[in-house]
């Protein structure tokens, strides 16, 4: 089957493709906050839906959290799983938004157009890259080039707590030759990249408790212990002055960047002056003595995610607080063992805690980093795909994010997986205003129909 | 005139009293948040209408923020002026109250009936002691035993912006022989007080700005500086091991306790144990080496009262912050000098914000602490009438709080003035559930009955 057709097809196509994604995009599906059940599951029919109308079987998938998604379509070529997820982060601070972020527009902006509105970059618009590539083959050719399943999960944001347990319950179903994996970005603005190794995430919340109510801080202050000295204590005591973790035992499974690694990073050029002052920084603050490329990819992190204590709202109120809370992660590398690391945590902090206070901690995921095997001949197949595609050539690059998904693969399925994905640095995931680069959906698309017919020419 | 009749009509008309203050505990008047702007006016309606209806000469007067009023009474013996606030703390967290903050009820507990609600203690039921003992007063004898001014304010809790102004643009309407002012507590359960020194208040909130939008921990955590932690460290370094704030020159002014006031404390035999036992504590956590009630009384204090940067909301999200922010107070003794400390504190703050991140400062509220003099001979007479009333004979205390307004008193209207309260510890003023007993209220009125009447006889 011909490529250039299915491209041709694509590049005509473009705007019924971008009315699909706002349609996906005005679901308000945040998998954290319980408050939003009803829409993940709308997410969740809306996709079933359009993969039925292209010919896929497809089917929602119940778990005890949000449902999962599994389409099949046959095929000659080998068997191929894509994977992606329709949920998102919340928008909170809603006031910092230029506009309603389930809402999306496309914007002119001087970099050029832009999709804006939650969820455009991470993760529903690059899912719908992979599946506009599906739509436009079949459209053209009447089938896909090889055998499809299509896996779209709805927990993503959330720690994915149903993931491994499906695709335990599933493996039969899900196992395939290759995993691909569109939640990662370019590198630069225009280098296409294959991940080959991910950091991985432990998420803890502490909750530090003093007086059993809130106290008027006239007549207890002095007395009473305040939690919230308590928890800037055990936060300040987190990191040295270099830099480093302080958790015992923390470093334990670091490696040390190669030879051969370091000069491939090199060879990036990474500009950190402009990665910084995109978001008004200037001076890196990790370990000291680290390359930049090197703290975000391949050091390990403990960032403080969230705190809060007393009284947060307009004007002041002299309460000393009851309790003080803190959302806290740590990016892992190597074979650091999250598990170990959570218990060495905890005992740290609770030893920093007063007689007269105690603390509890809850859980929110523990997932190791993953370092990816690239033998698989799919890796120099899209490697050249990509190539082709795009103004230069594809490198393979570490990530300083968390996608544990593609460690289940190899655990549970046996799977190598490839991390491909059309991200920008300013798209400001997680953040207000998140955007995807029209060119990124545009050439996404094509660049998974090539990666299709690469793979498929091959086998 | 005589007293015993007054303080019968008191005891007859104390379930129209309880009704008449749940009228006006079911206005929000929460004078630190815009969104309430409406209520703290109808309050202040409210009082000039109940006023009225008594035969006070009674107005609302306006101010930039939330009005005053002001009523006049003619009348034989000395003037005396009677200072309360009608506006109260916000509710929050609100899920932690047994019921409505703003549908105040009488409650049966296990240590008699109180009356539950916000601003039932902190200060609308003990400003309406003071307003039901005139009006028993008039209802018996037809008019009041002495020339009174009742002056209540509306921004209490929100740093008395206009206070200050105010008093000094109505100087000599407001200036009486003696000003009486109810805002304070008994000591212990039964023992009525008489405060004679106030902790002054410093109140700063602080703006640590790190990279200028939210950011994925992933992308830049290890390279971006997290302002989360900035904060943190700022606030762990505000106090040394033993408990000693460490801002530059913060002890200039502090006096050491006397041995005559170490010796009158020691009198009072403070219960600790109770006093901490009462929420939930056993160990004084202030500096080390000093007495309790010195620690509350006669130290000063650096409390976090609130604090909060990133994602609070429920699950996790991992953002790397842009910004975190610290509510923070300091009570203030002697003759310590708050504008001073000021400085020295955003001085040393500044100075421990990395290059790449900024800090901002706002400013609420800066009194100094407060000494009474008690040759006046309103104090001799009060102590007596009050011991005619409670079980205990009254005491000469000192107080954790900061109430300014007595130190207002003495620089602008030289003025001496009485703190006489009949709130108790365990009121949970600024706190979730809070409560006046209805034998404060009812114990409350007829002490003031006794007051005017003492005043009177010897005047």
């Amino acid at each position: 089957m011909s490529l250039d057709p299915v491209l041709d097809r694509i590049d005509a196509d473009l705007p019924q493709a971008v009315e699909r994604l706002k349609e996906l995009l005005r679901i308000p599906s945040i998998s954290t906050d319980p408050a939003y059940k009803a829409d993940c599951d709308m997410a969740a029919d809306w996709l079933v839906a359009d993969l039925v109308a292209m010919g896929f079987a497809a089917s929602k998938r119940p778990t005890p959290g949000h449902p999962m998604v599994v389409a099949h379509a046959a095929g000659d070529g080998p068997h191929v799983l894509f994977y992606g997820h329709y949920d998102v982060q919340p928008v909170d601070p809603l006031h910092l938004w230029n506009r309603d972020p389930f809402d999306p527009q496309v914007e002119d902006t001087p970099k050029g157009k832009v999709i804006r509105g939650r969820g455009t970059s991470d993760d529903k618009g690059q899912l719908m890259t992979f599946v506009e590539a599906c739509r436009a083959w079949i459209a053209v050719h009447g089938s896909l080039p090889a055998k499809m399943t299509l896996f779209f999960e709805g927990e993503e944001e959330s720690g994915s707590p149903s993931l491994v347990p499906f695709m335990q319950d599933n493996a039969k179903e899900l196992t395939a030759d290759i995993a691909l994996i569109c939640d990662t970005g370019l590198y630069g603005d225009s280098t296409p990249a294959i991940i080959t190794q991910l950091r991985g995430l432990l998420g803890e919340e502490i909750t530090i408790t003093g007086p059993d109510k809130d106290l008027h801080s006239g007549m207890y202050g002095g007395l009473a212990m305040n939690p919230a000295r308590v928890l800037a204590r055990v936060i300040a005591a987190l990191h040295d002055e270099d830099g480093r973790i302080t958790v015992p035992g923390f470093y334990d499974g670091v490696p040390d960047l190669s030879n051969e690694l370091a000069a491939a990073w090199d060879d990036l050029r990474f500009d950190e002056a402009a990665f910084l002052g995109d978001v008004g920084l200037s001076i890196p603050a990790g370990e000291k003595g680290r390359r930049p490329l090197e703290m975000i990819w391949s050091r390990p992190t403990c960032e403080v995610n969230g705190m809060w204590s007393g009284y947060t709202g307009d004007g002041f109120k002299t309460v000393l607080p009851s309790q003080a809370h803190a959302k806290i992660s740590f990016r892992l590398v190597g074979t650091q063992d999250p598990l170990a690391i959570r218990a060495a945590f905890r005992k740290m902090v609770q030893d920093m805690i007063p007689a007269d206070c105690s603390v509890t901690f809850a859980a929110h995921g523990a997932s190791a980093a993953g370092q990816m095997t690239t033998t698989h001949p799919a890796f120099a197949q899209a490697r050249r795909a990509l190539s082709d595609e795009w103004p230069q050539a594809a490198a393979y690059v570490g990530s300083g994010g968390s996608i544990p998904i593609a460690a289940y693969f190899k655990q549970i399925l046996d799977m190598d997986a490839m991390l491909i994905g059309f991200g920008k640095n300013d798209d400001q995931i997680h953040s207000p205003n998140e955007k995807y680069d029209l060119s990124s959906f545009h050439k996404g698309i094509r660049s998974w129909a090539r990666i299709l017919h690469a793979m498929t020419q091959t086998a």
